[in-house]
């Protein structure tokens, strides 16, 4: 099966205190996208301006993406600018020049409408339903937002997620989206407006499933060294969706093998800058890295350990 | 085998957004010693004050903990008032009375000098000293501390850590400790220090076991309504060692167990205030428990299942 993903593609430039890349390539589009493109065909649409440096977009075409639905726009490219101290789960935003993509109005391509899976990554929540109007009812539709909507565009917002089979959040995002201090009631209130599958990111501490009544939580991988943060949410749902693509298959035990897939390609993407880390990573190591995460939350109760 | 603990006895008056409870049983030594009591037998050394209502103690008779070692001092009894807003990882002191507990010098009894497992509770270092020095070395001596030595006496609190085999401790004192922001650096750090096994405890977000060289990551419970969070990395630390002590084992397995036996002892006592939820706790609702954890966390992953 092969996933339609639409979102940004930008030139970022990040300072962690491990080290900085200047215009480095970034986006929500293209994260998710280097990250699925390892399970499945991917088809990325967005837009960028005519500087964009062809280079970049080598990358994504050797990882086997569908470039076709990049738009050129004349002007400049999205740039981000941004800076994290030693806790790395809060980026400072020192700039955003939104450029060409202010304007972004995505156009899917006619042979781009009747794609399997949908992965509607953060952009404007206008602009989601938009595209949800342009394609045919994919199998799976999953959505991914940000604080800024929350607070600034709850109807659409609430609208497009009335749509969706699956939501990916952030822990911070899903409780102030439904005010709830409890996580499981924020999830649990999440699931009552549309999708049965909610998906919760927690940075460093992991993540959780909740698909329908059944809840799962992977674990994060405790690393030595983590260089750069930006992207992870995105290679974290890339290599969900791309799994779930892969094996064409919604049921629980799929869906938590996913999360795990997809914890694992976050923990590579903060390894390195950008988007780096992905540029020579093998199978192997995937396959490696998802055995580590298993032995890392796998521990042993019979039913003759109980009590 | 048997648990000699030593900590603190205190009277707590909690407020959260779910409730309060006025001078309601606390401390370490006795939310370590209710937990732990589930599992082995355990003998509480501690202090208290004239005023100490008996009924209290009764509750930690009745669940079969050793209370000789508890000493009744001329005074009043240790008091915390605390407040939790609705972010529960964070307390805010509103009170300390230390008043009997300022000049406890804990004499061990000589019926406890020869246990197998102790448990050195958040105190003084040198008073966790001084207990090291009154008891036959125990097959297992684990240690909990807090920010306050960490910031005040260092010195001490290293040299008692380089004689225990194990330290518990959480996320944030564990960075704080070792000034470094990995935490499987500090953790690494830490063991290096002496003990072999280090359990950084994560609040909601559950607990890492460092053993040697292995690594467990036990998820935290997802509860729809956590009432006071006061007591429950001393309740982990409880179902823990009380664990370890029932299976008089210290292998990576056991371990890996007690960390979710611990997990979900803690989760428990967060359901309601002071030790109040484990006062009509069956082992059938533990064994119910640890099955919800083992279901929360494992996932299938076969060699086969390899890209």
């Amino acid at each position: 099966m092969s996933i339609l993903v639409v979102g940004s593609i930008a030139l970022d430039s990040v300072a962690t205190p491990f080290g900085k890349a200047e215009e480095a390539l970034g986006g929500s589009a293209v994260h998710f996208s280097a990250s699925a493109s390892f399970f499945s065909k991917i088809h990325l649409v967005g837009v960028v301006g005519d500087d964009f440096p062809e280079k970049e977009i080598e990358f994504l075409k050797v990882r086997g993406v569908d470039c076709s639905g990049i738009k050129i726009e004349k002007g400049k490219t999205f740039r981000w600018k941004g800076e994290y101290g030693f806790d790395l789960n809060v980026a400072q935003t020192i700039e955003t020049h939104l450029n060409v993509f202010s304007d972004f109005a995505p156009q899917i391509p006619g042979a781009l409408r009747e794609k399997e899976f949908l992965f509607l990554a953060n952009i404007h929540p206008k602009l989601q339903l938009d595209v949800l109007q342009q394609v045919k009812r994919p199998k799976l539709v999953a959505l991914d937002t940000m604080n800024f909507w929350i607070q600034g565009e709850l109807e659409a917002l609430k609208k497009v997620i009335s749509k969706v089979d699956l939501m990916i959040i952030n822990e911070g995002e899903a409780r102030e989206l439904t005010k709830e201090a409890s996580l499981l009631k924020a999830a649990r209130l999440i699931q009552s407006w549309g999708p049965a599958v909610v998906v919760i990111k927690r940075g460093e501490y992991g993540a959780l499933l909740l698909h329908k009544n059944d809840i799962f939580s992977a674990p994060g991988l405790p690393l030595e060294s983590v260089k750069d943060p930006t992207g992870a949410g995105d290679s974290f749902a890339g290599g969900f969706m791309g799994y779930l693509a892969r094996k064409n298959s919604l049921d629980l035990e799929t869906m938590k093998q996913a999360v795990i897939v997809g914890s694992a390609m976050a923990s590579f993407n903060v390894e390195d800058f950008s988007c780096r880390r992905l540029k020579n990573l093998t199978m192997a190591e995937i396959n490696q890295r998802i055995n580590e995460f298993k032995k890392l939350s796998h521990f042993e109760w019979k039913h003759s350990d109980n009590f």
